[in-house]
């Protein structure tokens, strides 16, 4: 049987078996006192003295909630007069018990997704919270083994990129708060939405513009089901379509299905490979993402072809290796650094069920050209 | 006044304003019990009912500390039959509290440092354990802060990259264990050195060997001092007067300093440019690292010269990036499959001063090829 041992002096009280420890029941107190008006904008916080005699714990123990409380905007402290409740901020970082985050990504050692967590670190680190990293892209065994480690270090929410609904509905059901930048609404607590139909019209229109009508759609995952198509290769479909353009047998599946030790440069490379085999004329590809692209050009460039001048290319994610590439590549943004300041609000200021829409822009490079009629 | 409430029943004690949850107490209470010889390999464990009472605590929590016990390879356990020492272990894990370690990198979102944060969460994900992410190329301010939160967080570890002794000492000072990943002696718990002076000395033996007599160095930082030069350069320098081959002359600093937020590839473009406007014959550049030779290998590309054709280039790191590139980078691996493993091993069996020396090894691609007069 399990026996709740409770020291009750004055108004506080800790709990010895809460897997928090006393700092952050006395931060949680605090929080709780701000967040149901008893203590309002401007009022005194009780002193470090009277909390370590509130909870029968050392003042040192109150020093540090204090400091963490004031790194979180929640209080402002006046040498000599005592800490205070800060404005308008009431509603904040009720959440934050742990000070750490989870971020979750497919791969981590890709630059799109590293520049990820890179920018999630950053932005978090200013509100004194330490990131731990997953993988998403995991078996699933290893992916409720995440959880729970997550579930232990009491950690403060994960945010992740297109996490699956097997990993969101158990964090849920372990209480975790999810942040989930991904193409579509999924079952977590806020969704950040990347809208890949846009990108894939914004692509298309762009290189139909360049004069481009025999567009190839390269490194889909291989499916069974032909109807489902990847949003970023039904909109290239939809506005070819649109343009009069020929639109039939245009996407060109990877052989690789997706795996957990994904290579997107090798399956580029392979697509390549696959599409000069197929000797159809074309005068555009657009891939799946930048990296399959980078792999394709190498590909190309091993074999003499000149881009863009015999023909354009073009990708997704505005991964940083995209600009640094000969020649560079067209690619579509989608505006990350937003996400990441979305995604930690979300977090920090609690606001459950809101969700946003992602603007994706259009990043012309060096890799798409007028079409030359040889 | 801090005052020490201990609840004593039979053998165990709980020590109530200690940092570590009764969870970790009850492990640290079972690895003292090994590591002292009074539990021996294949010995009993005291069964969870037994724990439960002995510490006052629930079942589960017996549970989950038996648990993790066991992810750290310390027990296993017989269905219905109870959980037993394994052999060869009792000095293993001793050190683990937390199931966090701290990594801490240059810089996250470059592909070098973000393959060994993959690397890294791979390993110590499969000892149950968390992985932590920071910048070690930060404020002197962010630093502290950065080791101020581990040790709030009571991580079982740090392992660095290039770790400054500013970050070391005050980690050390904190008792934090630190193994550091670099090219010196430093003052961590361990190191684990990369041997930049071979690493110079395998590229600059491959060009002379293909018949390069005149070759660069590009890419250090500006220094006031002559004499202070890095040791990949050095060897560079000393391998051509050894093979009386001029090496005057030859070391072509960066315009920028070193700074938080490195552009290595914009570095490695605007050496380029220097190198082209300086108009003194080469044949051959070795590059700081493979990212700058990246960002130099576009600028020349750029204005239409051909690697190798009409210079070789190499670089160090064997950055992923580095093969995917056309042509592919002729690179030196630092083997950082090796340290990652290392690390991880130092930080579980607890083996403290400890230092080993990386191999390094020339990896011979397509940008380095056999000198051709013109």
């Amino acid at each position: 049987m399990q026996k709740k041992m409770t020291v009750s002096t004055g108004k506080g009280s800790i709990d010895h078996l809460s897997k928090n420890s006393f700092k952050d029941q006395i931060k949680e107190y605090i929080c709780t006192e701000i967040s149901s008006g008893r203590l309002k904008a401007n009022n005194k916080i009780p002193t470090q003295r009277t909390l370590a005699a509130m909870f029968d714990v050392s003042r040192k123990i109150c020093e540090v909630a204090m400091h963490e409380l004031e790194l979180n905007n929640l209080i402002f402290r006046r040498p000599g007069k005592g800490s205070f409740v800060l404005e308008n901020n009431s509603r904040k970082v009720l959440r934050v018990k742990s000070h750490t985050v989870a971020v979750s990504v497919p791969n981590i050692n890709n630059d799109f997704f590293s520049s990820l967590v890179s920018l999630l670190e950053k932005e978090l680190f200013n509100f004194g919270i330490n990131t731990i990293v997953s993988r998403s892209v995991c078996s699933a065994g290893e992916g409720k083994k995440y959880i729970k480690m997550f579930k232990e270090k009491n950690v403060d929410g994960i945010i992740g990129f297109t996490l699956s609904s097997l990993v969101l509905d158990y964090a849920m059901g372990n209480d975790i708060p999810v942040i989930n930048i991904s193409p579509a609404h999924t079952p977590a607590t806020n969704n950040i939405i990347i809208d890949l139909e846009k990108a894939g019209r914004l692509v298309t229109e762009h290189l139909i513009g360049l004069g481009h009508e025999k567009i190839l759609c390269a490194g889909s995952f291989p499916v069974g089901n032909k109807n489902s198509i990847d949003p970023r290769f039904k909109a290239v479909i939809d506005v070819m379509k649109r343009s009069k353009l020929p639109a039939e047998d245009i996407i060109i599946p990877q052989s690789s299905r997706a795996t957990i030790n994904p290579d997107y440069e090798k399956w580029g490379y392979e697509l390549a490979e696959k599409i000069l085999a197929r000797k159809e004329p074309f005068s555009a590809i657009v891939f799946y993402n930048d990296h399959r692209a980078l792999g394709a050009m190498k590909a190309f460039q091993e074999r003499g072809f000149k881009i863009p001048e015999d023909f354009s290319i073009a990708g997704f994610d505005n991964a940083p290796m995209s600009r640094v590439f000969y020649p560079s590549l067209t690619s579509v943004d989608f505006n990350i650094g937003h996400a990441v300041r979305k995604a930690v609000k979300y977090l920090l200021d609690k606001q459950e069920g809101q969700t946003i829409y992602l603007e994706p822009e259009l990043i012309k490079r060096a890799s798409t050209g007028r079409l030359k009629h040889k």
